[in-house]
């Protein structure tokens, strides 16, 4: 299969394209590394890549911005960003990528465990990744051609303790390679309208 | 209890209404109709609202629009719709109603069947609904002075068969005065967070 990966370069991106290289020609995409260049929060540069891509077997997406903050402080603006990036990013990915699908392709995308758990500060993660996975499972029922669509949940990953780590107290981290297991099993599975969670 | 009841007008609204009103105090409002009236898109109106509702003990809303289309036909403003209106629009609500809700004040929010049971045309309808349950998960670990949050996800209801009934074939409706018992339930009880599915 030829596979296009967005956000290649990030720290669940890079396994996806690890546990997906073995087998698959990849071709990886991000803001700031890649084959191919692509911000998903501005409409234009989604339709530019589709146009640099040529027919595809799979799109994946790891990539997606949202803001964290305590609630009683959060603006109109830092909402829009979530919404803007992870979850419009993805719809665009969808909506301009479908005709570059060949028949029987998929889409995954990213959501994460705070749709069902939330943390402090994260309320914007939350509605975004509830409204991903609704989007999926809606969409799964008026795709073209054979064509599926999944989206992975994963929980925090091992990598990225350092970082979100203080967020995520007391939750079990997986490692990345783990988490890409799941986007395997959508690009390589059968099934459709599924959210995989990794948690 | 005083109540403000946004969309109070609509046809859940008038069975909302009809249901707290027996014990409650109804400030009710509207785009186009109630005692008070708001438009929950526009960010200025909303604030508007609260400035003269006065203090308040739950704060309902039974209103958010949003487009039906089929997938392969929805555009950036469509999406937009719903994403200002039925999400951003009770988030605002709620961002700027809980410095005018009592201590143990509540929220109670819209959603819908469609965040779990897409139909054809729905995408957007199950994105926004998917969206609004996490964003009530997740504010209800954010609030402050003991105020709650919850959400009602109806099924199509028996009232709106007429117009809504082609795109919900083999749905089992409800009437609105069974809907309007989960708000009852959310004003009158003590649980947050909580997603109560009339379906």
């Amino acid at each position: 299969m030829k596979i296009l990966i967005v956000g290649a370069g990030g720290t669940l991106g890079h396994a996806v394209v690890a546990e997906l290289g073995q087998r698959h020609e990849i071709v990886s995409a991000g803001r700031q590394s890649g084959d191919l260049r692509v911000d998903i929060a501005d409409p234009a540069s989604v339709r530019a890549l589709f146009e640099k891509t040529g027919p595809l077997d799979a799109i994946v997406c790891a990539a997606g911005s949202v803001h964290f903050g305590p609630l009683d402080t959060f603006t109109e603006e830092q909402f829009a960003r979530g919404i803007n990036d992870k979850l419009m990013g993805q719809v665009r990915l969808v909506r301009e990528g479908v005709a570059h699908l060949r028949d029987g392709g998929s889409f995954t995308l990213i959501t994460g465990i705070l749709t069902d758990q939330p943390i402090v500060q994260g309320v914007s993660a939350s509605m975004v990744n509830g409204a991903v996975e609704a989007f999926v499972r809606a969409a799964a029922i008026e795709l073209p051609r054979g064509i599926r669509i999944n989206a992975v949940s994963p929980t925090i990953l091992t990598e990225s303790m350092g970082s979100y780590g203080p967020y995520f107290r007391g939750f079990e981290p997986v490692p990345a390679a783990r988490a890409a297991l799941a986007f395997s099993r959508s690009v390589e599975g059968a099934e459709t309208g599924r959210v995989y969670k990794i948690h």
